[in-house]
């Protein structure tokens, strides 16, 4: 499956080595202006090649809109992106062709469809978050609309951690760092890092603000469990957690309970949601990422044969995925609110009147 | 939304207090033997009032099959299954009828909806997931078949956290502890706590052995994410990681990875999952629980008219959620399993020709 | 599969002669009335056993709401109804457990499944159709809300035809036809046919009023597909039409065309649909059912060896299955206005702010 | 919604005088040679401009794969496909931009979206169609591996109706008429209607042979029900029947009932679908189209202010929308039948056992 969404739903093709990737967004409501410079934008900040803590591959990532919108406003038909790839060094993957890098999808591919195209990770390359990114784009823009904003940043590197949480910092820096205290070390580590011919894990931030209570759909598209989903179906992403998250199994109750009194709630343990859906308080997500797989260290592996082989991998990676990462589960998270906003807006009979009257 | 999975799913229904709860379960292939009473032990399990550690609240939780099964066995067409709910109290629910307790959905259901079932959290209410368990425990039914088998237990109350990971014993421990050598210890720290008046959180690990290689579908219900949007998407989970988890953000790659030699996978950190799908390995999941909202210490809240009110909540409640929670985690995830396997049989024309010949 | 709907849904269980039949209703809003007097109603006029027109076979179809209803509203949560199964006479069936009865369903789920539940047809049982009845009708308390309302009757049986559309007579008449002038001759018709030990088919026409313009999704769940699949889905239906339907491929453009000036359309060949999308005319469906498969006479077939056998059946049929069709036809139509008119809210981003504010 | 299907799925996108139409086909097995030719003659029996019986308008709808194949096979992942658009006279289409062309989507639209796409119909013109047939060839290539086929034909011009149903000859005549017979009257009438400035009604048919026992999912997935959905959802078509069709509702029980004998079925009355699963005779369904909407003749209409205005086409359109629509039915049940193969090949757990042992 290559959907995801209910009634804002987007379904992306292509692989890393292909003629290019995309997506097909559905269910956007006519008349949301579409800003294509924003679209762009969305993509720049995830595009590689930018700078020298990311992957030196450069990909302009130049996205072309093919339907779904007229003079500059969308008609509530499907709106198709595509991306043309214009940057494959498809030589670079011969001698992997046939053995299975470890960490990655290969093998796993290879035994699930009998066949695989070795050249980037076809479609498990991570290039096809930039579709996700589009999307997401696309769904910005709706909740524009509303006031709702998605910021996104990267809290630890490593264990390079901060609990600041500075998003208007983390927009400008190279590293999308949340913490003007402890970027430089950040990098350095990144930096290190990757003259070891290694890579890092680290840590993301996404919060939404200007929430509307009453997003997620019980019992089973909560917001939660949709953010899930959306995080952990992420390339390198192992473990995702809401507000405060894995601390929460070390509380009691009567400190972990967001208590009430007449300017609302007095904590914002939960991250915005209860029950599945949101408080109306900020929304809080937290991402885990593993250190990228690609590494330039000789590893131990087998070829499609069973055969023991070395792994010695060229190319261009991101010595830290969480990185780039951090914008495509930014743009996730807008697509799954505008998703909950849309299937949210007939929960009751009183809402659905004020559309048709009645 | 009150539906789950893609081929083998189920949708759910019922309140805490309504007449009974239960499920549809679809997709199941025909000829699968149904055991009841494996059906009704997996209830069992998950049911409460069975000793000191959960809540004294008695429910028989009595399954009855309604559906799809003709002579003991599955005959492809829709398993609906009812419990019928014998022991409310409705009468415990009067006080906070108004009001909304702290760290429950009363809130979020009030505002999304208009309208609030406040007798023990109507559908909102853990006893919700009974029905899932029933739904997981015919999907284990199927898994049986393949040697497929999932187990689930408390690896951590609290701060009160072991690497021991003992299925065996979790399964008779009246705590579903993973380990023998806390968990005394951690029937103690529960017992305190709910003298106290208090709740406290905990962390639950489901493992499942004998994996084939390709469950999970690419890109947007793979394994994981299915399994993160399962965990979730469960009242008072607020994280969830897939094998080394929070752990990854601060490893290397060349530490990371798991690296291949004839003899398969030399260690198991991606819990079994790569790319989202399946890799044979155990597949490793943890989940973090917070603690019952449900506490017996006056709280600070807002009635429905935004008055400041005092929460004191009368009833039975369990002091540790994660308890009872770790049986719905193992059921649940079962029956994504069962779904993946479903999927995942037509993912190459060699198997399609293995059903129809050609 | 067996949910239909997209936002609006139901899943339906059960069997001829299990425990009982059933469904689960979901995504209805919260705030809605239900009368189960209403609903009972529904139920009524499609049960067996009304009349000599009709199988003598009793059921009470008693149905009973398990959950999704509170103080008499729905909460926005799944409404689960279940009809006990009480006169089934099993030993009706013994003599044909290894045959396939011609015309029905038999040879297919036993192939298709490799078991076959014979009492009464089991899953394939026509009675499975009392479960959308149900569901329809709480779609019905829905569309009540907005004026909008859906009939249906019977306009021929075999070539006594007519185009006589009083939905009025409809409703009293013992077999719903729609012909004051014809219903004699047709009711004529069924007892001698009967007395033949035989069946007869019929046509069944269904009208909804006060329809809102722009109910139906382009590209694929179009009003007009929707109720394609609903009819044609239905057990016995072997042709359906929107508007003019059949009669439109011998016409001209010119005669065709419904145009329009200041008083809107001049005519309504379209049924009430253009583009697959509601036009704000009656919405005109009409459904061609088949003869009863069940006959009393005997029949060539074979068993599930592929041994030649006379099929001789017993039991009690309907000698003319549009009468109760048209009933079921009905609701589910009325599900699927229901489904439309929520899908619809969200068309346009001026209806979302009028949810929303903003 | 822009989707259609549940595992063989495909979800379309593009306007008529766009950059471009297309589609993303989901679900394909890995291993199944694609041939482009194979597509491209596709799309080549349905393009406009072949002969005088078909609108003017040339468009070379040339076929762009842009991902899911390497090195000519499938690999489990997406297919995209786009055609870009190369011949619009958007200017035609200047003079009615505010109004409402009689028996088009223009008012539909216009109210349900508050937007319109004037140029040529925008989304709702036959051009996305296609898109549809793009995906049905790439169907048709998972089907030829089981040597099931589908062919379509023009039954009926108007009352110039035959029962010849010779798919050969349809294949290569310049109307796609199923009668050697009559293709010359039925060519005179599309001639002199169009010297009429007038368009005119059709019948298609379409047959599957070779077909499994055992396609099609109850309840509501049904193979009958599946294709009234995609049929009465294809602009144009007003009726849609199985097998026999209409005509049932003439029958009695014991003529219309396919009896069986040691040989197999006696006849197929019921048109290869019984209770909604295929019985292995051959599929066949007839389709009703109407007139092309667009005439030369002056038109009353209003325009988006309500004012009273005269429709006057230009361009360039079909006479008789039968004829290149049989092709897109044709390859609409392709994709459902491959839809149907993999829905149905988890139908039993023998089936399951065959593709991963146990």
């Amino acid at each position: 499956m290559n959907r995801i969404g209910e009634k804002f739903s987007y379904t992306t093709f292509g692989e890393s080595h292909g003629k290019g990737i995309g997506c097909i967004v559905d269910g956007i409501p006519a008349g949301v202006k579409i800003d294509e410079n924003f679209i762009q934008n969305a993509l720049d900040r995830r595009k590689p090649g930018q700078n020298k803590f990311a992957t030196a591959r450069k990909e302009s990532d130049k996205v072309e809109i093919l339907s779904g919108v007229f003079e500059g406003v969308t008609t509530g038909t499907p709106i198709a992106m595509v991306i043309f790839n214009t940057n494959q060094k498809s030589k670079d993957y011969e001698n992997i062709k046939d053995i299975f890098r470890p960490g990655h999808a290969d093998f796993t591919y290879f035994h699930k469809y009998g066949i695989r195209d070795y050249k980037g990770g076809g479609r498990s390359s991570a290039r096809e978050s930039a579709a996700r990114v589009a999307a997401g784009a696309v769904a910005k823009l709706f909740l524009n609309e509303f006031g709702i904003h998605v910021y996104s940043g990267v809290s630890a590197v490593a264990d390079i951690s901060s609990n600041e949480c500075d998003f208007e910092f983390a927009r400008n820096s190279p590293i999308y760092s949340l913490s003007p205290d402890l970027e430089q070390a950040q990098k350095d580590l990144i930096q290190k890092t990757k003259q070891q011919h290694d890579s890092i894990g680290g840590v993301v931030k996404i919060k939404a603000t200007n929430m509307p209570v009453g997003l997620g759909e019980p019992m089973y598209y909560k917001l939660d469990g949709a953010i899930g989903e959306a995080m952990l179906g992420l390339n390198g992403v192992k473990a995702v957690s809401i507000g405060d998250g894995f601390d929460v199994s070390q509380t009691k109750g009567s400190t972990n309970n967001d208590t009430m009194n007449k300017n609302g709630f007095q904590s914002n343990h939960s991250g915005g949601v209860l029950g599945g859906i949101s408080n109306g308080e900020d929304l809080e997500v937290t991402v885990y990422f593993k250190p990228t797989p690609s590494i330039f260290k000789p590893q131990e592996t087998v070829d499609v044969e069973g055969n023991e082989k070395v792994c010695e991998l060229k190319g261009r990676h991101d010595p830290c995925i969480a990185i780039r990462g951090s914008v495509v589960c930014e743009y996730m998270i807008a697509a799954i609110l505008a998703d909950m906003m849309l299937l949210n807006a007939t929960s009751k009979l009183e809402n659905v009147k004020k559309v048709y009257g009645g």
